[in-house]
């Protein structure tokens, strides 16, 4: 089952308090598939200027990442600048340069055509719609959305909404879409417009999946340490699409099992700068923080209240 | 196995966006105690004034909780009057009058001394350790505590941690007895210097029970309308340790079980003003709520990846 991504090709700037790096790989399809690509191949559409650390992709290709879908224009690649606070639990924008991203219009290689699974990162959704416009017949597509759309392209988000699967958002975004400060009305407002799912990330403390009158929770794996959340919800998103292309079938137990998947991708992303958290990160240890996940919830049998 | 807890016996009047109350049945005890006698007898500790509307604590009697600890002295009983934001994030104290609580100092009567599971809620840590000088040999002791004890008793505090098995925080109470503003840090940081398990309550998104190595989360209820928070986390200490005195054992898999009874009493206490989200709430009721958090986290087993 053919996997495709669009989204952004970066290079990003992260200061932390535990240090910082310079013009390192990131964007929303580069996280993403570097996480899903531990599970399935990935096809990736996106731009980048002719500034692009290219030998970096050609390494990452190794894992499985296709990045022949990724246009090479004239001009700076899309670049971000943010600094995190002492407990990472804000971050400023120091800088965003768009480059030839702004000018960005997805055109996807016939071979990225007939992906059955398409997730759609966090670009204008009038670009999202077009990529909707040259898939044949996804299995299943996935977005996500940020606020700045929900604020400027408020009509254009929900006409995507009518077209995918599932949403994935932040709670805040949730909130912002919904107009509803309760995050479980909130998700049941989006469910009613269009996706039949909806993931509710929420950062440090886990992950909502919403499906009309059941509710799914995954908490956040207990880290001690962690160094730059920078791209954790897209190797959520990664973890999540890898492991239902993997499996090929969507349906609500796999649904649950991909949101494990997911948590532990974005688990592994923030325990290191950038892509570096995945460093080492194979099939082994993806299954044994994946069994840690279930053991965290883990509610033991017992015999009825006597 | 019988169950005592020690704690503040109040009137509260709330303001939230919903309604208001005034000189409502409040105080740790109280819901503490309406939360646990669904589950197993409790014997009450505390003060009141003769202001107090005795004949609502004889109504509760009949749930099975003994009032005949608590003392009544001339004078005022402890007040407390609070205003939350439109979306009960937060609180603002609009007044706090201790009247004859301030003098409290907790006297157990013969028939408490033997009390097996033993709950101390959030009062001066001297007079928490005061009761422990008078129980004999509990077999399990959990206590509460907040900031103005962090900050004015830690001395006392941290001498009382030694004595208890289990202390039940919220996440700013952790950080803040800790200095560590990472969670589980905090909670590795409580372990070290006393229980041998601590509870951290994160609000709307959970509760964590932390051991030596192994940590165990359980999600809040997915609850769509939030009345009034107050006593939610008394609450929470009320189904976790009414169910252990109902079990009458102390175990990991029994740990696990009462955090699941204690979040669901959590959920009831905030589906109401006060104690009233507990009306009607009978042990079917708890059973199905009980079951509705286990498949909240129900992760459905699966062949190994292909």
């Amino acid at each position: 089952m053919s996997l495709l991504v669009v989204g952004s090709v970066a290079l990003d700037s992260i200061h932390t308090p535990f240090g910082e790096t310079a013009d390192a790989l990131g964007g929303s399809a580069v996280y993403f598939s570097v996480a899903a690509s531990l599970l399935h191949p990935v096809q990736v559409v996106g731009v980048i200027g002719n500034d692009y650390p290219v030998h970096e992709l050609d390494r990452l290709a190794a894992r499985g990442i296709d990045w022949s879908g990724v246009e090479r224009v004239q001009g700076e690649s899309f670049r971000w600048k943010g600094k995190y606070s002492y407990d990472l639990q804000s971050r400023e924008t120091l800088e965003t340069r768009l480059g030839v991203f702004a000018d960005f219009v997805p055109k996807l290689p016939p071979s990225a055509r007939s992906a059955e699974f398409v997730f759609l990162g966090n670009i204008d959704p009038v670009l999202q719609l077009g990529v909707l416009d040259q898939v044949q017949r996804p299995k299943l597509v996935a977005c996500d959305t940020m606020n700045y759309w929900i604020q400027g392209k408020k009509p254009e988000l929900m006409a995507l909404l009518k077209r995918v699967d599932v949403l994935l958002v932040n709670d805040g975004e949730a909130r912002e879409l919904s107009g509803d400060w309760n995050i479980h009305r909130a998700g049941r407002w989006i469910l009613a417009n269009g996706p039949k799912r909806v993931v509710i990330k929420q950062g440090e403390y886990g992950a909502l999946l919403m499906e009309p009158g059941r509710t799914f929770y995954v908490p956040a794996y207990p880290l001690e340490e962690v160094f730059d959340p920078t791209g954790a919800g897209d190797c959520f998103a990664g973890g999540f699409m890898g492991y239902l292309a993997r499996r090929g079938t969507v349906t609500p137990e796999t649904m649950r099992r991909a949101m494990v998947y997911g948590s532990a991708m974005g688990s592994f992303a923030v325990e290191g700068f950038g892509v570096r958290g995945f460093d080492g990160v194979d099939l082994a240890r993806i299954d044994a923080r994946v069994q840690a996940f279930q053991d965290l919830t883990h509610v033991p049998a017992a015999e009825p209240l006597p």
